[in-house]
């Protein structure tokens, strides 16, 4: 090997190297999640399942604090349910689990088969989203306008059967919430779609630490059944797009399959208006392509599972007791403080390892603050911290006395710093093209070597038209990921829409640039 | 009708009249649940999925503090799973839901039906309980002594295929906790056991209010593939025992299935020893059923999902803005209070509905306090406080100054009355048979038009052969609830036992009384 070799890296690959293959290493490494021998289904793991918690957390009280609360709906959705709405079922029929029996009895070579005494007479959907089944119930629950908005919410699994998964990213069982609202106005219903939008654009940049693009996804790109569907989108390291949340304005087609009819103030016999939304462990994804580096995971303190990690080093056996009691003290005292909602969790680790092995583990994992004590910092009164957000030998001494106090103060100027440079990145790789040969440049691979390596974000001018949609679609995989809304706090792309120009495609006129990418 | 009449309640029927209607009865007054159009699912519904939240959150502090971590695995089980241990395949696979294709089709009388190109190659079966699959995820985590104890809780939808279903105490589908936990010894297997069932102890008695008796099962009522089975069982109002909450000690059975293995200190390879326990929207009506009168739901203010309600009385305009300013005054004050592990949480009812409407609503849906001001309790700076667990019609007042104060101080009397309460009620009904004739006679309805009232507990001698408990199963319809344990707080039950008796069948000689009830 040659001396220029750039440093080892904890993983490896690296991101340049390979980014799909970094990824899954960088998931085992922090022991986030594995695959399980269901096809397509992941196992979450403890840590990975940690961050999860800490999403369902802070949305869950936002979606409170925006007047929803939480229910529960069926596993299972009949197959004439899914059946009531044309798009919808052309949407999902095609991907879906089908429970067909109640019972195995033993075949005939040994083992159990499904028991044909026991087939269903109407076979079962694992519900990929549940529009239909709470849309059944919504009809019972609305009778008078005094019933609505009707604000609900359910923290759920889903199947949607897929042939390509990566954990986190697309699996055929995810974790997600989805919202679904009732309301007496097309106006209200669409008040709700934005305000759940800007809910998830919120946390995506305040806690996940990702800026994102939010706006109205095209025809091609709605959800079965909606009359718009809003997303917002993120730009992964890898310069790909990953759609991160969506909010439905469903009309009144699932009110029409379902039934869901009021009785206005002036007793007159209304159709309901109603909107869906959701997110799910796709997020956990989201933010591991957004922070992490060629050492590992990096996490947002917000939603971290611990935000320090504390050990001892020994020198000889004399030093070892009172190592050990500063640890417990400073654990407890930083413990004591908050950090956003809730109190500053820190792990000790104690385990008869080398102090190298700790500190890898540990970066690979990502949590914000490590702190080692030694018999030096013992008779000096302070401890090495080290942040996971500068290099991995980057220390900075601190007194025992100011530590717990301190704690927050980094936290935050972490959670800041992470965003600043996901922002800074994106806005780097986002470039407002005009002419299609440009476009088609931006697109193509920079090198054979790194084909997972793509452009960017494209702001460009798009006619509407769905032919010139579906041509860029076919030539670069490259899709239309939204039609950028006005007041995105701090991104750049906001400032540049809204002008007229020609579609990048067929040269029409156009009104606006839109967001092009590949995506996840 | 006569005079003599008793004054009318507002659930009809009352549980004198017939216990089980009256169960649903309350399920749908207070709003908790409801049926589903999928065949035994049921749909939760908002009052009552707090009610779970509540329960969720409690529980889900109790196992963090005693060391274990959440998980999420698949939702599906591959059959091949399920056969590997005998008595649990036997245990579970008449009554599990099964997953046979991929994708539908259009059939050819129009319609989807399951596509015959996309049936799977080996059957999934939808998790009725997940030993097998977290078993071979934990085959994999599990190297050495060092990774045990391994302690993994999941929350989660279950699905077993159930014929008679009813609201929270029988459903196809359920959601439940599992937790699944690895151990190097049998000693250290079976202490986990006996915590996570004193867990499930303590919160019966110190959060639903609901005494318990715990103790092993006997072996005809194991879990399917458990060494031991220990349950919590409570006396509902009906005088039938209902399981509350299970801990297993599994033995190496479902290592040998599953492959958990791990070195030993010495560096031999050793299979590992396993539990598992669990508790599930059951609860919810165990609590129901525990508390609630023929007026509604009585709800422990523990897990209330709101501790009292707000509304205001108007006599004419005058008074109008400084009541609802008094009211929001008051809500606020009230809400900066804390009552066990949570803020004090506030509803104000200002809808446009009669006094008496909203007495009775709130009576139904269990509120602890329910709160009255009007244009005299203003003039008099005090508020009519009414409690759910005295009269519908007593009402105190209480100053305004003094009332927000006084909120935690009502509601921990109230917490401990209902459990006081049911604890009476459970001694009562618990008896010492030592002959036959007199066992049958307790065990048999007094009378013909009220057969859902039942016994009540039997503490009664059994020599502990399956032949005397089949004899009483198919006798009576009473079963061994478990052979109760020493220490349970306060329950006269456990000061009558270990004591030299004759079997109330076969008057063969026995070392204990154990717990004879029917149950749901």
């Amino acid at each position: 090997m040659s001396k220029a070799q750039p440093p080892k890296s904890a993983i490896s690959p690296t991101r340049a190297e390979d980014y799909a293959e970094w990824y899954q290493q960088v998931v085992r490494a922090a022991d986030l999640a594995e695959t399980s021998p269901v096809r397509g289904c992941m196992v979450i793991k403890p840590w990975g399942y940690a961050i999860w918690e800490n999403i369902q957390r802070v949305l869950d009280g936002m979606f409170k604090a925006t007047g929803h609360k939480n229910a529960y709906f069926p596993l299972f959705i009949p197959k004439s349910f899914l059946e009531k709405e044309a798009e919808h079922v052309e949407g999902f029929a095609k991907e879906c689990a089908v429970v067909t029996h109640h019972r195995l009895v033993a075949g005939k070579n040994g083992g159990l088969v499904p028991d044909p005494e026991a087939e269903l007479e109407e076979p079962l959907i694992v519900r990929p989203t549940s529009e239909t089944i709470i849309g059944a119930a919504f009809a019972q629950w609305v009778q008078s306008y005094r019933d609505l908005p009707l604000l609900i919410n359910q923290w759920a699994n889903v199947v949607r059967w897929e042939l390509r998964t990566r954990l986190f990213l697309r699996t055929a069982e995810f974790l997600w919430q989805e919202g679904h609202t009732v309301h007496a106005t097309a106006e209200d219903a669409r008040e709700e779609t934005l305000r759940m939008l800007g809910v998830y654009s919120t946390f995506a940049e305040q806690y996940l630490a990702m800026p994102v693009i939010r706006g109205p996804k095209t025809a091609s790109e709605r959800f079965p059944g909606a009359v718009d569907t809003y997303s917002i989108e993120a730009l992964m390291q890898d310069r790909k797009a990953l759609q991160a949340g969506t909010s439905h304005f469903l009309g009144q087609n699932f009110s029409k399959a379902s039934g869901i009819r009021f009785l206005d103030a002036a007793g007159q016999q209304q159709l309901a208006w109603t909107t869906s939304w959701g997110v799910s462990t796709r997020l956990v994804g989201g933010l591991i392509m957004t922070h992490s580096d060629d050492d590992g995971l990096v996490l947002p303190p917000r939603l971290a599972p611990a935000h320090a990690v504390l050990w001892p080093v020994f020198r000889g056996d004399d030093t070892r007791a009172p190592i050990l009691e500063a640890i417990e003290k400073l654990a407890q005292a930083m413990r004591a403080e908050r950090f956003g909602d809730r109190a500053v969790e820190v792990e000790t680790d104690l385990r008869d390892i080398s102090g190298g092995d700790k500190q890898w583990e540990w970066i690979k994992k990502g949590i914000p603050l490590r702190i080692e004590i030694g018999p030096r910092d013992l008779a000096s009164g302070s401890a090495m911290v080290m942040r996971r957000d500068r290099g991995p030998k980057e220390k900075e001494s601190i007194p025992f006395a100011e530590l717990p106090k301190r704690i927050p103060e980094l936290l935050e100027s972490m959670q800041r710093g992470l965003f600043e440079k996901a922002l800074a990145f994106r806005d780097e790789q986002t470039h407002a093209i005009d002419d299609r040969q440009s476009f088609d440049r931006f697109f193509t691979p920079k090198s054979a070597d790194k084909p997972e390596i793509h452009g960017g974000l494209a702001l460009s001018h798009w006619c509407g038209r769905a032919e010139c949609e579906t041509a860029i679609k076919d030539a670069l995989k490259v899709t239309v990921r939204c039609i950028p809304l006005h007041g995105i706090d701090g991104a750049k792309a906001a400032e540049r829409l809204k002008e007229p120009g020609a579609c990048i495609v067929c040269r029409e006129p156009s009104q606006e640039r839109v967001v092009f990418a590949k995506s996840y």
